[in-house]
């Protein structure tokens, strides 16, 4: 049995998520060998830390009637940087003004010797060579499988399981919420404003939509994808960005009438980055419903392959993490 | 810059595929660090045998002239058993009464120390466990990507991308011909016969269609997918199989007017192993049309995921095959 270590760094809906799933996947981990054991947790008001290993569901259940896991008063970096563990988990919130905190505890993690495998979209949107190179140059792995997709996993699917091909282009849908919005648009032929308003209800959209509605989460998924894939040093603000606020029930009706649908598009090859509305074929793999991401990959030999699922949750992005410390247990 | 030593047994449309892409690709692979070279091939007329690796143009432009790549008597099992290499591709036609010759090329393999990787169904879908143990008991690798979905990465994506996933079910359209069968009788209300016909003439059905329509290739596909995700030890005769060809325009059309599209899908989990039409909403992901081929998987944590791609193709096939090569070639 292998011990690997880890600490989780943000608890909110993502760093609760993977707690819960190793809590009650501990049976499966063992299977594959691996016995996974959480040494510190951090959120906005403090930490627990214990090197024997949290007791995963009493730190569950201390945030949710105090609202802070916090039993002790170790910083987020302080856990990095000198309590012995494999990997951090970096799932603070996406901050895509200057990347903090995650981008410090990021290179804190990879400057002390530590793996990391993150959700967190803002450091790698700003600054991906940089991270990229500070994992290299220590020797350690970056995983970031859960910062695109959600439970798709984009990533592994060109890095490992198409590994003999190169990627010419890639094109999907990489916003669950701007999916739901044009979806029931065009069902209820109803006007931007009032679906918004029920997405805001339903917990799809946030209260201020911005991020959402205006392309700008497409954009920083697209940009990690292009440095990922096609190793650029891009950042998000390269990326050519249109939002959907602008549609009418009338364009997408007219679309209907010709068997596409209009969608959220984000485009990365040949250079270009662009995140747009797009006209698509009903029957194209690309026009997925609902909250659905899906990514189409153009690549050399195997042609076109699309893969379709679950773009948000707490759960879903959970899955993204266990499989990339399962990655690093099997890699490192 | 690590070598990798090959044999290619077996060198019809998947070896040669095979061949074209090692040659096209040489580049691709010194970047990632990786040198291929071809020690051996063999075809059914004979083979060739050269230490520091075979012309591959030459040995193409041989088989394409002769008929054969033979220039030499070694028979697969002396190739695979005498000449120091890494890797055996085992490429021979798919053999379902005994998997002969894939089953003793694989044996011979592992046992003597080699990895295999393989598109031949057969062995597989017969005598699964048998294989997996003997690769087992000689500490190497079995990599079989490509006998299931053509270019379409399922096992690589089940268990690399999704590792963190147990897999509750799956489900999916696992062949191209009769895909393309339904479809075209759909689109065009035109009946089984008609269709199957012109299948016959684009090449997309073989003169002796009874493998595909009758589901039997599905069913190897299918029982390989449950040894490898659900670990059991079922052979290709444990399916329940219901072919297409009493698919009528009738209830196609029927199926239309009502939203719904006929296919013949594989499915497996709970024990249970069936191949059969069944009736699947438009805009469900498994509606997918033409010759494609798709997997539905369902997890314990991502959800539902699916991928979609060609299904045949020697190229597509070679995607596969260089994938798992590649894969060895970072994990041995």
């Amino acid at each position: 049995m292998k011990t690997i270590r880890l600490s989780i760094i943000g608890f909110g809906a993502v760093g609760q998520g993977v707690a819960r799933s190793i809590l009650s996947k501990n049976e499966y981990f063992n299977e594959n060998g691996i016995d996974l054991i959480v040494v510190g947790i951090s959120d906005s008001k403090g930490s627990e830390v214990d090197a024997l290993g949290i007791d995963l569901e009493n730190a569950l259940n201390r945030k949710k009637q105090k609202g802070t896991v916090a039993n002790g008063k170790e910083s987020a970096l302080e856990i990095i940087e000198h309590v012995e563990h494999d990997i951090v988990i970096e799932a603070t919130p996406t901050n895509i003004d200057d990347g903090e905190p995650g981008l410090s505890n990021m290179l804190a993690a990879f400057n002390s010797g530590k793996h990391v495998v993150t959700s967190n979209k803002g450091p790698l949107a700003l600054c991906f060579s940089e991270l990229r190179e500070a994992a290299e140059d220590n020797g350690v792995l970056f995983r970031y499988e859960a910062t695109v997709g959600g439970a798709v996993p984009i990533f592994n699917l060109i890095h490992e399981a198409l590994a003999g091909n190169r990627v010419i282009r890639i094109e999907g849908i990489l916003n669950g919420t701007t999916n739901y919005i044009l979806t029931r648009m065009t069902e209820e032929m109803l006007n931007y404003e009032l679906v918004l308003k029920e997405a805001q209800e339903l917990g799809i959209a946030e209260a201020d939509p911005t991020y959402d509605v205006e392309g700008i989460d497409s954009a920083c998924k697209l940009v990690i994808i292009a440095n990922s894939i096609f190793k650029e040093d891009a950042t998000y603000r390269d990326v050519d960005v249109t939002g959907i606020t602008k549609i009418t029930p009338e364009a997408l009706e007219l679309a209907n009438k010709n068997n596409y649908v209009i969608k959220l598009i984000c485009e990365a090859g040949n250079g270009s980055l662009i995140v747009a509305p797009r006209l698509v074929p009903k029957k194209h793999p690309l026009a997925v419903g609902g909250t659905l991401n899906v990514a189409s990959i153009l690549t050399d030999l195997a042609g076109r392959i699309t893969i379709i699922g679950k773009g948000a949750g707490s759960i879903e992005t959970a899955s993204s993490i266990l499989s990339d410390i399962l990655y690093i247990a099997r890699n490192s």
